[in-house]
């Protein structure tokens, strides 16, 4: 294969539908990512490397084996704040310096295992996460190499690389990890360096995989997807995270080896996981246990686990199979998850993280500790790092790599996927995109500079715009409705060209389908792509969500500072000694009407200890 | 204090508001609990002592320490089946022989710790589970006191009982166990052998616990109660065995000293508990990841965990408080959760077992496997054994034990708490129980035996009654309505007089608290203290349980074979790629009205894989 080394992308298929633009030909220029990226930049990243230094997790690659600290897979951390910190344009030598310090001559490297005093390599592919660490420092490698070329940490990385393919090829030892990650990395080190051999060792993983190679254990064989081979199952399932970065590497196979039927089965399986195991938010896994995805339409809001990093790993899995078919129903799920998942993660200061993103809050909590580590995944709290901190680099580094998901390039032209207040160029087309979206809908894209020739400027049309109308505005002037799907605009552009997309973004009731259990009954608020909630903060009189009820015979309003107002009413119902009675006794009494204050989910828990929900049941009794 | 030995029950406070019946004095002769227990007897001992046997956790009292098998708290199991065992009647001299042979000089007694090779004494008080197993050593040993006089498992028990007071009392080591059970136990010694010391040190762990002395760790404090003096806690949280286990030993030493403040503690934590934090069955414990209690109103059916233990510590628990106040609610949740989880845990051959009851299943699931340990506590599945296998040997000593829970008297008379036909022999009162409860709700008690001074005979009226009317027939054949609580006949009896209580068990519809949010919309059926459920066995079509919608406008009957027929219908929603619309287009079609077969709980998975719901979504739309 052919090395591909000068896209600044996360992910660059050397054959795909669409092909994706880098970091250096998309900028994004304001508006909400615009705010969260900064933060990112002058916040989070250094945030999360005191706090890597702080807990040991850095000094791991220099420190004596008896002084490790951390979990097994604390090294990963640390490669994703190197791959964070490569995508934002900074980067770490000194750390890049320890790290190939602790690298064995043969390529080895992990601060867990293979030392005197440590288990030995490769001893315990089920919980070690040796390959999965290896997976995160080949993502890192790549973003070097793509950034700014060669260097240290592309060698380390590809250095990892061999040593797997030395080891794990075939002939060699004949297993996989329990957490996958290294196929994705693999595949993406392949079109780096157009060396196949890691294209191979990633396809013999992902076929090796769901044979049982690994033991069965307390939450089973499915929980590390070990449980039926890639290619025919049909639904995700297991450690939710384990299973999206999976089928990422799934996808990344499929598109390079030109394997329809792999790809074909991954769609299967995000179809079904879209339809019946994903929360209103985009989050996915519904089991703290396990972290894992749930049966179908188990999807408690008030358990909900809705891990920050299967919301990353879940638009990984979108973005690659948006560019390998060009169907804007994955830019959908992306953007959803981006705005409802990955923006709820991050406080507003940029230095603390829910690991777990709930939709329902029921207790107020105390105030965060701002200065400790939390030994919990809790739900209710962000906190400035976890004792298992993977989400923290996680949410980092898809921010500074946010403005490679924003659009495409194929044969026809351009395609816009998410919007943003932007500039984009490529070849001989630039465009200023002009939007305050998802406040407001109107997305204005001006030609900067175009060839003479028809081309054609493709716009997604969410489909959350179904049901009211969506409508473009032609560079004539000519307004047309469009639906939810794309809207193409095939013409000879000419600099100063307009095309204005005019989405509706006043809010709208959502319900949920019959079959969500934990749902029924309620409605959510969804206002363009953000869901709303209700946050106690905003009730009268010190009142707490779950008196919340609201009435769908009348729709939400826009409020002041992107608030929505509700039309409803506060009501407790009575205690009760015993909460199981017959029906007509078992209601909520009637109360006064006023209009219930909502705001984003993303923004909800900065304003201090409160409660919150999403899902709010009707006055309907 | 003075020793009551004489009693054979589990348990005998010297002093209370009711005297508790013996083994001896209370004989169970027919129907559905004689069923029981005779299962019980001929197959469930036998089953767990072969299993035992055969998963070396018997053996591990004479094995070499690198033989040891089992998890840290094997040792308990077989001290629970030594206790079902002398309640039976039987017991086991070689086992008994085993495990003295085990005990230290002093009276230390582990197969886990203490050991050359193994970790030190007491080196791990949250997890290491060493006082917990002196615990049901102890239960064990005073069921051999009560049931055949002293014996070598009874001087185990109390050497081992010693060691604890010289370890763990005042100057000692100032710690508590994190699994509490101890308590109960020591009290219970105390009674059984008069020795104040065992008292004292049960007060003595009551009272240290709450303070912070055990390790905070992932799932905080609150999962061993060291979160909250046990004095100042409103309701019951954390691990639900540990808290009810907990919360039995408290009313232990409140009963034994006189301590009103520490009894209506536990008083008002279990009225919050039941009020909040209880499912239908009486089953507690929502959360799988750390088998606790979750918030207040969190009881979500498909996601119930509902442990077995946690039932049989809530029978405990509640008929303690029962003994403690005379209070009949107290004995109404123990009903419902003797029919509804005890009842439900069970096979119906007495060989395989539920450790987590769930209310809703939603996936058939395979054939369970009759011949291996299961590695997982699954909902899902009745195990003939689990890898943590506390769950059936503590059903097994409840079924022993259980005749000692129907009746119990005081000066004024005799008391009947649970209804079964029964022979009840005590002082100059003996009586004949006659019914076929629950199936039917008429109980008849003649009186076989009476003194010719006027007494007062006693007998429950459950709040399961509420709404509609029970009566009470007296000797000379009047008939009165009775209220839900207690109704009592005070005269002179002669022999061959019959009162009768006639309860209205015709099944009805039930609806929850409005704050239950994972079962808004819908309704169980309850038929006496039996809840029902849907199965997909009786459903036609190979349709399941997801399908069923009922109306309750009608009411549900009476079917065959103790089977209830529910109006309603069986509707599939349409499938859809996005499970959230607009409310007025997220319904489920109308379809054909049919009835619905619904079974006893209690009953569900003995015919084969199924799906499964108590509660069944309504067809208002």
């Amino acid at each position: 294969m052919k090395a591909n080394r000068d896209l600044v992308v996360p992910v660059a298929p050397s054959r795909s539908r669409l092909r994706p633009l880098g970091l250096d030909e998309v900028r994004i220029t304001g508006g909400f990512w615009a705010r969260r990226r900064e933060v990112n930049t002058t916040a989070t990243l250094d945030h999360c490397r005191d706090w890597m230094e702080r807990v040991g997790w850095t000094g791991n690659f220099s420190a004596p084996v008896e002084e490790r600290r951390g979990r097994e897979f604390a090294d990963s951390d640390v490669y994703k704040l190197l791959e964070a910190m490569a995508w934002a344009g900074t980067g770490s030598d000194t750390i890049t310096q320890t790290i190939a310090s602790a690298q064995e001559p043969d390529g080895y490297l992990n601060t867990a295992f293979g030392r005197p005093g440590r288990q030995p390599r490769y001893s315990d592919l089920e919980w070690g996460h040796e390959l999965y660490c290896y997976g995160h420092l080949i993502q890192a490698g790549v973003a070097q190499i793509r950034t700014r070329g060669e260097g240290e940490l592309a060698k380390i990385a590809q250095r990892a690389a061999d040593h797997v393919c030395a080891t794990f090829g075939r002939g060699g030892i004949d297993g996989v990890c329990g957490h996958p990650e290294i196929e994705t990395a693999l595949v993406e080190l392949a079109r780096a360096t157009g060396e196949q051999r890691y294209l191979d060792q990633a396809a013999l993983f992902i076929d090796r995989r769901g044979r049982g190679r690994l033991a069965d254990g307390e939450f089973g064989r499915a929980y590390y997807q070990d449980d039926l081979p890639v290619r025919q199952a049909t639904v995700l399932r297991g450690h939710a995270v384990r299973a999206l970065y999976l089928a990422a590497g799934a996808v990344d196979v499929a598109v390079e080896t030109g394997d329809e039927e792999l790809l074909a089965a991954v769609v299967r399986q995000w179809e079904t996981t879209v339809a019946r195991r994903t929360y209103l938010t985009g989050g996915m896994g519904s089991h703290h246990r396990d972290e894992s995805f749930g049966d179908d339409f188990v999807l408690p809001p008030d358990r909900a686990y809705s891990e920050t990093c299967a919301a990353v790993a879940s638009v990984m899995l979108s973005w690659r199979l948006l560019l390998a078919t060009g169907e804007p129903r994955f830019a959908d799920l992306a953007e959803r998850t981006l705005f409802n998942v990955v923006a709820t993660s991050l406080s507003e200061d940029g230095r603390s993280f829910f690991y777990a993103n709930t939709l329902h809050r029921r207790r107020r909590g105390t105030v965060p500790v701002t200065d400790a580590v939390s030994p919990r995944a809790e739900s209710s709290l962000r906190a400035p790092w976890f004792a298992v901190s993977c989400c923290p680099t996680n949410v980092a580094r898809t921010l500074a790599l946010l403005p490679a998901y924003l659009a495409s390039v194929d044969d026809h032209g351009v395609q816009l996927h998410q919007y943003a207040d932007a500039e984009i160029s490529v070849g001989h087309v630039a465009l200023r995109v002009r939007t305050d979206y998802p406040s407001d809908g109107t997305v204005t894209v001006r030609i900067a500079r175009s060839p003479d020739h028809p081309w054609a400027l493709s716009l997604r049309v969410p489909a959350w715009t179904e049901g009211a109308t969506a409508r473009l505005v032609d560079v004539d002037g000519t307004r047309r409705a469009v639906a939810p799907g794309t809207a193409t605009v095939t013409r000879v552009f000419r600099p100063g060209d307009e095309i204005r997309l005019e989405l509706p973004v006043a809010p709208r009731w959502i319900g949920p389908d019959p079959r969500i259990d934990a749902v029924r009954g309620t409605v959510a608020v969804q206002r363009g792509p953000l869901v709303y909630c209700a946050e106690s903060v905003d009730l009268p009189d010190g009142r707490e969500v779950d008196a919340v009820r609201v009435d769908t015979a009348a729709e939400p309003a826009d409020g002041p500072d992107a608030t929505v107002v509700a039309p409803g009413e506060l009501a407790e119902p009575h205690d009760e000694v015993w909460p199981y009675r017959p029906p007509d006794q078992a209601g909520t009494p009637a109360a006064e009407r006023q209009g219930i204050v909502l705001v984003p989910y993303n923004s909800w828990a900065n304003r201090g200890p409160s409660t919150m929900r999403v899902w709010l049941p009707t006055t309907r009794r």
